[in-house]
């Protein structure tokens, strides 16, 4: 790595003006505001999702993971819409200067994932200031007019989808934690091979935004969002919004291999793993009338998704709104059902 | 005050839930993204300009100063470009949950500035971070399809406009440290009255973007941007975006009427004003075939322009790319020109 520390703004722009080549309306980031010329008859959809050292990341996690999963936890949400990404806008700050190693790999990670997910930085700013690094994305996507899927409009009837495989980040964000701390108690513990703990703690610093099921959420689903707070916790928060309650089958929820090992050595991380954040897999309620042509879709994209539960009325649950069962069909209790910002 | 904490994030999103009252594609701030539907025919322009407690405000400035201020700083870069302000993303980290009262107030300071600048919160997170309050907005406005006006396209013989008044709000930043500190050297020094303290504070606390220029800069202004970091600073980076040069006459320059007061008493503080930050004036440059048509707009907008300069070819000039004279003809030089970040 190179350790020669950046100097100036101009010195770290001119670093990040090659993830703004291919956007016209980025002008090389040397403007002060960027320009989008949008696609007649299709909305905008816009998220921001700040990540900031100590809270979404370490600080020594490696700098091109920081920069792919800064892209990654906003582009998971427009792929939950239903929406296909277009361009970002980035606002750094840093509590002081980079080297210049560290921010080219920070720069390669974003360039690895905007490569991914089809979208280019189109402006930003940099400040100094106290405080933890933070990377503050606005990502903007887009739908055909009208068609953006919304989170509270979950019907009764309705099945309920997850991508993908749920925990492994969680799981990832332990071992990466204790290697950190040159610690291998989890590892040894559960007989993790190297494939296994790098697998986990991958999921971890690189997330996988859905993509490519976007087109596919968006042509049959009724309501769906993504995971980043826990499977419980975002299906509760998904029928309040809706009005409804939910009934997830345990039973049918898809494990990575790696993580079945765990799980058969530790059956009590269940429900821990259930309220894990960080998953950024999407959970989608899919009509009846939907199924056929939804599982026919799927069936082309490369992230498989799994039917886990049915969405019932509010009036079939007492306690919570969101039940969780056991293959024996006995319900699961959660301590905690996922993570909490604030 | 309410000095009840905030205790979720549930219940801040309720307190600013009505900012985005009247925009459809807010969903009430209830949705994991946002929906923007761009008008066909405009081009949207958008910018990212974070504030950091200790870097931007005070942490103990009137917190619906510090929500005022949050987005004023973000529509000033989208008026310079000409274009109209149309809604905001706005991304909260708090080192502490703050109270009620502040958020109530905060909020309202909000509530004032998009009323007053013609735009909605749509979209948002929260966090709870250490390190300085930060406020991220990221503001979309539009243009007339290929009408946003840039940087880097002055050219020599462009007379430099620059609206308002320039060095109050650096001044107030002074001010208000001072009464922070219980101190009134300077209040003292230079005989201000209570009316001219708090003018020079508020121009510090509530900047004024000047939204009324936006449609006169976008018909006939060559070049323009907000001023943040010193005119002197800004003036240099516009012509160094555009390959020419500057000469601004000082006094051709416009001074608020408690400016004048001050700059009487301690003429060698001049420089030190041209190169002060947060002044959020407009600095544009106009052709001499638009000159008749620019002046016959600015008669029938709110906020004055002033004529201070001309834009020459670089081979005009030697060392530096603007030269700032005195009403003599000599030459003012600076020891820094104006605000930096990094």
């Amino acid at each position: 790595m190179n350790n020669h520390r950046i100097q100036s703004e101009a010195e770290l722009i001119a670093m990040l003006a090659p993830l703004a080549v291919g956007a016209p309306g980025a002008y090389g980031l040397r403007d002060d505001c960027a320009r989008l010329t949008p696609r007649p008859g299709y909305d905008l959809v816009l998220k921001t999702d700040p990540v900031r050292a100590g809270v979404h990341f370490f600080p020594d996690d490696p700098p091109d993971a920081i920069g792919w999963k800064a892209l990654a936890v906003n582009v998971s949400d427009l792929a939950a819409k239903g929406s296909d990404p277009l361009a970002y806008l980035m606002a750094l700050s840093f509590p002081a200067p980079p080297t210049h190693g560290w921010m080219a790999a920070f720069a390669r990670g974003l360039a690895e994932a905007q490569s991914a997910f089809g979208c280019h930085l189109i402006g930003g700013d940099t400040d100094r200031a106290p405080g933890p690094l933070t990377i503050a994305i606005t990502v903007l996507g887009e739908v055909p007019e009208g068609r953006m899927i919304r989170r509270g409009t979950a019907r009764a009837g309705d099945a309920i989808y997850v991508s993908g495989t749920l925990g492994d980040s969680g799981l990832g964000l332990q071992l990466r934690s204790e290697a950190r701390n040159l610690s291998r108690d989890l590892r040894n513990r559960w007989n993790l091979t190297d494939y296994q703990t790098d697998y986990f703690i991958g999921r971890y610093l690189r997330p996988q935004p859905r993509i490519d099921l976007a087109h596919t959420i968006r042509q049959h689903a009724s309501a769906a969002m993504d995971i980043s707070d826990g499977l419980v916790k975002d299906l509760a928060r998904m029928c309040a919004a809706s009005g409804v309650a939910a009934i997830v089958d345990s039973g049918l929820i898809e494990w990575s291999p790696s993580m079945m090992i765990v799980i058969r050595q530790q059956p009590e991380l269940f429900s821990k793993i259930l309220s894990a954040g960080d998953d950024y897999e999407i959970l989608a309620t899919v009509p009846t009338d939907q199924l056929a042509a939804f599982e026919r879709q799927l069936a082309l994209a490369p992230t498989p998704m799994h039917r886990i539960g049915t969405i019932i009325d509010v009036s079939g649950v007492a306690a919570s709104n969101v039940t969780v069962t056991r293959i024996d069909g006995t319900e699961i209790s959660f301590d905690r059902t996922g993570w909490d910002h604030f």
